[in-house]
């Protein structure tokens, strides 16, 4: 991360010293411009929040078990009525070509090579037609609430006509505090990075009556409520996820409104700095929403371990954003693949090893909270 | 800080790169003599109660949350009496031309144009007449007891002559232990840095009979007493805050004495090493007095989020000492305006995501403890 | 060990300044290769639970008793049958030719020397026939499942035949994440490094089913289960201990099969890597075994005052794997020798200044916990 | 520290930039060759009890009080019979020549000049005889059982003889294990560096019986016992101290035999490694002798402040051993006198600052735990 030369063109196959998927991470700052790197990686502020969900879990501990027969063990899993080989998904992140020229492509392909769903973003640098096609079938939609409902409602009809098996409309991310890693390496968004989904943003610049709150009557004018939530979960036959929740209160509101699941986030740490770690809301909101309600978790995954510490705290199945920006910035679409291929065996691995043949034998009871 | 050149001039325009306050206290050092700068940053003795001051922050999270309806937010509070626009108030920090030659009356001016309270020391650069021409009302007098109930009734006197709002008595800081980081600097106050509001010291040196304590029957000889401050209140009209309390016992005997407020502070780590840090000290202190009962609280605010966290563990505003400082060195009032505009605009987004409209709504409920 | 000169040869005498056991461990980088030194040093993954093992000693003191008659102390008990003079065992390491060419044979002329008990690996770089007449019959054998129980079974009678005491099963090492200490230094078995007991390994590489998992059908296809173990005990008249045990209800469920004792491990953190801290599951396992039942601890003993710590939290002896090959490393079978006088001095110095002459006394009330 | 150059004279006028006790922590390396400072600094072993006895004081704040009326206060005490002017006594520290030529004639005249007791050890590099005379009365004597009781009867008779005003038997030190500092730096005690109060040692080597222990059968053979106390307390009016207690059932059985008082004490360290820290032991030892019992402390003692918390967990005054050392190696008796005024004066200021004007008003309600 100390080099400003040029990054180093992706690879073309795995090098055999690429042990595990965080491996990426140490070495996807070879692979990208420093501030884009610093950008993905950094997190709002100076990064408290992001840090705090790495943080989170190393405070546990997977006891393993002896003998245990797991000669039929499988990672498969049935997700609010999606059948899966496993419970790894590739989170919503906006501008992929920021990491590697095949973008939002090169991970729709890996996720159909390895069985996983991508969930590709509103501000994905290609059209979610595109990355239909890429993703063969296993794609799901991340929808910001646009200005107009007008707006928001062409996204979901594209969505569903691009044959997308679910929507997540993500609401932690009203407003989001620059990160003082991408300021500090002067990161600016390049001029190609645009987000294709969306026309090019001609709104006027905001104009406040004097005294009034460039936060509150400014940016969070437009800010979705609890009646558009309702609309939009109106229009659609789709399965609707709600991401960006770590309250039980706002979850159990949630539950009642029959949405199809919650994602427990906090947007990598890239919303509210200050926001607890994902894992440390994860059982408080599995505690609100009871056994059987569909929760996805991300914030922090970097291997199975950390895969199986968060199923064991209430999660049915997990995103990874960094990780796959960070595969994608070494290998395209070759990396998003082998990484996903790593975590899954070490998921397996820990699944084994801790005595639990199913998803299901993954529970509280094979956690030790560290001292 | 490792520098030993020039101090640099003050900006006479804000960086772009400037993304948020606490970015002052990473600039100051360029501008300011070392020594100086080390003189402000450090606390008493080896500064564990000033880093504590900082730490306290980082055991707390603050949940978010989705969906509120927040476009009638607002941060206006009524303190005291005092109708304000925001919870933020210039703290009473002494000899203010040491980080800037306009000094207090630069910081009055900001306080002015961002509707913001300045409450100026006793120890103060400019007289308490010229700063308040320049606060254009909204200042408040810190006042420290003087040798004689004489000397201290014509401070107040002076205070209420030019338009003070409230009085501000500081009692914790009768003794201070200097501070290393100031002595290996080898900090000593400037000639020309006088307390402009006090007669130069004439008193004789201190003679002790034999066997007494230089500190006991030396300095503490004149310290003020319960009676004194009894006696205090009787003399004015105006709110008179009490400045200095951590401990609830102290806070509850003040609230009996009708006192406006209480600020609870250690100031700023600089009064007895191995203090508390003040953020530790507040919400014991809210039991103490109850719920309606007007705090203030100072001691280690470096961000909206800062701010947040002491609202939600009891006080009613916050007041900012180092953050002022380090914005006059580096932009004399345009700083301190600008470190303002930056503090309320980082509290409105941290009030956004967290769901809060208004101050009111910021409670304990909103702030996770982290493991 | 930043060095990647040769390493040096093993010394023939012990230096004067090496002044406790822990002491190898500092040693040793000069006298291996450094891909060696890593590969044993390291744990699995990036290593965490092998510092677990560590830190979880830290977090206990020993307190001190003044006066005690400890005149007729000694360190003697009887383990599942067995006399032995000291409560400390080498560990079952395996390949030791690694760390030195006389490897186990040099360990085992060590133990004989010492009155310590050498438990052979199952994969020793000599065979169970050699370490046997080096041993002196000080000598259990550890054994691993094989693939076949015929293949189980002939090395069970070899050991039995050999005169090995008892047989240590080791059943945590089911699948072993690499380390990336071992990875990045580049770590491959040497070519001469092979299991002394054990044909050369003619396996056919695995065909798995379409879908099928590599981890669950494949690796783990051939892992024993409860019947296996079952088959085992009754195929000796031998003690078997089960070693790699941390969940007290698979402790709970070995007791019942009247095992003649379990040993509290998880393969000095080359398991599963976040696997709690052997030191944390001992009290767990005691109380679930209750207070008679014989068990061993291994996970991080690097002193005689951890060597108290582990018997005052519940074990009855513990092995030392790591500092074994250290020492072996820095002077073969005297580093070995001394490495074990050092330990059995310190544990002895330890119970003189806590008031324990001998080992029964040494229990829970000894300890304090930190804060 | 890192320096080899030869140690500087110590200064005949102390520093300006000389502000706190602690301070000559950080000078004394330059005034003493390094290996004495590493030998007088470290612990034993690794040093963990070394370093938990100063981790333990930052667990601890003090909580300021305002409008406390202190100026009658003063730092009197009468401990077990002796009236003192503040509990700060120097600690019995063995050959003190190693810091400065004057050793302990330089500390006992600075003791005499500040109305401290010392304690000078058995081991002094003085005679008893001599020290007495500098110490002008304020002397008492750390009394260590020797080999037989005439021997040990003979030292008490010349420590009476000498007019010592009390005599401290330390318990806790029967075995030392040597410190790592001290061995890496090299240390060997200097050929003129001698107990003067003993004579040359012409004990035999020890010899043991086959099987035996060189610790429980050979350096544990003539340690004391219950017995051996309870002789020596029969054999002195002087007030006896028993030094090196920590554990609160050692605390009862002592206070049964109506022993002056007891040094709650871990030898700074440098006895048992892994031993708690001191502080911690404090009021568990309080709780175990009640309220009224005198109580001495030692044990990472480096400022008033430190002082302060000793004696609100239970401490009825304190030793320096350390810093003693420091002072003198610094600036001889000067140093050791400035040394102590800084403590009082220290205290003092905590007092003043925390309300209590005597040193019975230090109780734990003015501690709070940090978090």
């Amino acid at each position: 991360m100390t080099t400003s030369s040029s990054p180093q063109a992706a690879l073309s196959s795995i090098p055999a010293d690429l042990a595990c998927a965080q491996d990426y991470e140490q070495l996807a700052p070879r692979f990208m411009a420093l501030p884009s790197f610093e950008y993905i990686a950094g997190g709002s502020g100076a990064g408290a929040t992001a840090a705090a969900n790495r943080a989170a879990f190393a405070r546990w501990s997977v006891a393993p078990r002896i003998l245990a027969d797991v000669g039929k063990g499988h990672t498969r899993l049935t997700l609010a009525g999606s059948a899966m080989a496993h419970p790894i998904l590739l989170a919503p992140v906006a501008f992929q070509t920021l990491a590697h020229a095949g973008g939002e492509i090169d991970s729709a392909r890996a996720a159909a090579a390895l069985d996983a769903v991508i969930v590709s973003s509103t501000l994905s640098s290609f059209t979610v037609e595109e990355i239909a096609r890429a993703a063969e079938g296993r794609h799901w939609f991340q929808l910001y609430f646009q200005d107009s409902r007008d707006a928001t409602l062409a996204l979901l009809r594209r969505a569903e006509a691009a044959g997308c098996g679910a929507i997540v409309v993500t609401l932690d991310a009203v407003i989001q505090a620059p990160g003082n890693r991408a300021l500090r390496a002067g990161f600016r968004m390049p001029a190609g990075c645009v987000a294709a989904n969306l026309p090019a943003d001609l709104s006027e610049p905001l104009t406040l009556e004097p005294g009034a709150s460039r936060i509150f009557q400014g940016i969070m004018r437009s800010a979705p409520g609890w009646d558009d939530l309702a609309w939009l979960l109106a229009q659609t036959s789709l399965p609707v996820w709600i991401k960006g929740v770590l309250h039980p209160d706002d979850a159990r509101r949630l539950k009642g409104m029959r949405v199809a699941g919650i994602v427990v986030s906090n947007h990598g740490g890239r919303g509210l700095e200050g926001a607890p770690a994902s894992l440390d809301a994860l059982p408080k909101v599995r505690d609100a929403v009871g056994a059987d309600f569909p929760l996805l978790f991300d914030g922090g995954i970097r291997s199975g371990l950390d895969i199986f510490k968060a199923l064991a705290l209430g999660a049915d199945a997990v995103m990874v954003g960094r990780l796959q920006m960070y595969a994608l910035a070494v290998a395209g679409a070759l990396g998003v693949a082998h990484m996903l291929k790593c975590l899954r065996e070490e998921l397996e691995m820990c699944m084994a090893l801790a005595g639990c043949a199913t998803l299901e034998r993954i529970d509280g009871a094979a956690l030790w909270r560290n001292d």
